[in-house]
């Protein structure tokens, strides 16, 4: 068994108003069935004209107050509150649950190939962008393809930051093995893959982050298509669940 | 650009005593330069012989206290107690830090792929065994490779694991792309790729967690080969600087 992965190259950069699927896919005129379509979250956001700048943002009395905390500007504070469901942590950075439902630091906002003074917001309802990339690229095709979109993110316990899974179509967030048996017959308890962020950091690998990046990955060779519903939500695990969330919350309640 | 990943097909069940790096040369004879092997850790416990019984095991006083909080057997407890430095929750489940200072649950004893009612837990000094694997391989197949060893983990805020590194050897953790320039030439600021942990989940959608799983995968064409050394401990973040461990340990200390 073996898995495949291709840059899809010559990539331009992203104004907004520019059609993904459309760029996408004359650019990897080859797709086939069951391809997977990792895409970076930043040019989807940039398509859409997701940018702003700090000076348009006018910081609310509570974004005053974090920045006093943390040492960031206000109006960045205020752009990462205007961005979020809930903050986790507010110094020394942000770890917050953005609109999507999503935990992250800054809600995603980035100041990274977007160009000039600007930053870029995640895309609000990335399954559906995923979705309706995904659904014009089959029209173009003729195939029958899932799409990943990702971005780059940090966790727990460990240095260094990997690439994830936040918006989907066409392939399950999880893989279940639960009842599935091992090599030795025994049913296996406990074991959900999560696929999809073992895919989007797979991507990383030749996406890169630098000036010689490349937005968009086919991934071939996995046998995870599916015509279901699919959204990446399914498994963000709720505040009740996660003790992680809990000690983070008793932490900033005690300062 | 584009990257493969190739099962090691045909590798039977490990016993105590195998040879891993001759089991997998034989099956892979085709290695080439800046190959990245990645083996599950699984089959080298078991090669190690690193399984036990229960009931070998005798309890301790804080093995019996903790037992009681989270209705685990004090014998696992025990078990996991002796393979951690620190431990960060007691209850629902044991999130500790191992002996090797990777952050995980039960310090990575698992009963699963083991057979009979044997536990097995992970490798103790893990980098040394992937170099002593990754050595055997250079020196049968000739080329320069490096070798990541594997676990799968559960994560923060989102349901279903992933695979991660444990152990390394040629190919240092992170990626650093701080002080390179991004697509307009800004200089990133924070850019640390976790390419190891990248490349284990991305052998994992090929590895398998059940009864026709292969436990080890070949990548090719990443140029991420070094010839120095290396650890994995690199990327595990200290205690001080690591604000969920702060968090974990407040709400333990609160009950």
């Amino acid at each position: 068994m073996s898995l495949i992965l291709k840059a899809v190259e010559n990539i331009p950069l992203i104004e907004k108003g520019d059609d993904i699927a459309e760029i996408i896919f004359k650019n990897a005129p080859d797709i086939a069935d069951k391809d997977i379509i990792v895409i970076a979250s930043t040019i989807i956001s940039k398509s859409l004209g997701l940018t702003f700048r700090e000076d348009e943002i006018v910081p609310s009395a509570e974004a005053e107050r974090i920045a006093a905390l943390n040492g960031k500007d206000p109006r960045f504070v205020q752009a990462i509150l205007d961005q979020s469901l809930e903050v986790f942590t507010e110094t020394p950075f942000m770890l917050v649950r953005n609109t999507n439902g999503h935990v992250c630091i800054n809600a995603g906002i980035d100041a990274s190939n977007v160009g000039g003074d600007l930053l870029l917001t995640l895309p609000e309802k990335p399954d559906g962008h995923a979705a309706a990339i995904g659904k014009a690229i089959e029209q173009k095709s003729g195939k029958k393809i899932s799409v990943i979109i990702t971005d780059t993110n940090g966790r727990s316990f460990k240095e260094g930051q990997t690439n994830v899974a936040v918006g989907l179509y066409n392939i399950k967030p999880i893989r279940q093995w639960i009842g599935e048996k091992d090599l030795y017959g025994k049913v296996l308890e406990i074991s959900e893959e999560a696929v999809v962020d073992e895919i989007a950091g797979a991507a990383n690998l030749i996406m890169g982050e630098g000036g010689d990046g490349v937005p968009a990955v086919i991934v071939r060779g996995l046998d995870l298509y599916t015509d279901e519903a699919v959204s990446v939500t399914e498994m963000y695990r709720s505040k009740e669940r996660d003790l992680i969330i809990q000690g983070l919350l008793e932490l900033k309640n005690k300062k």
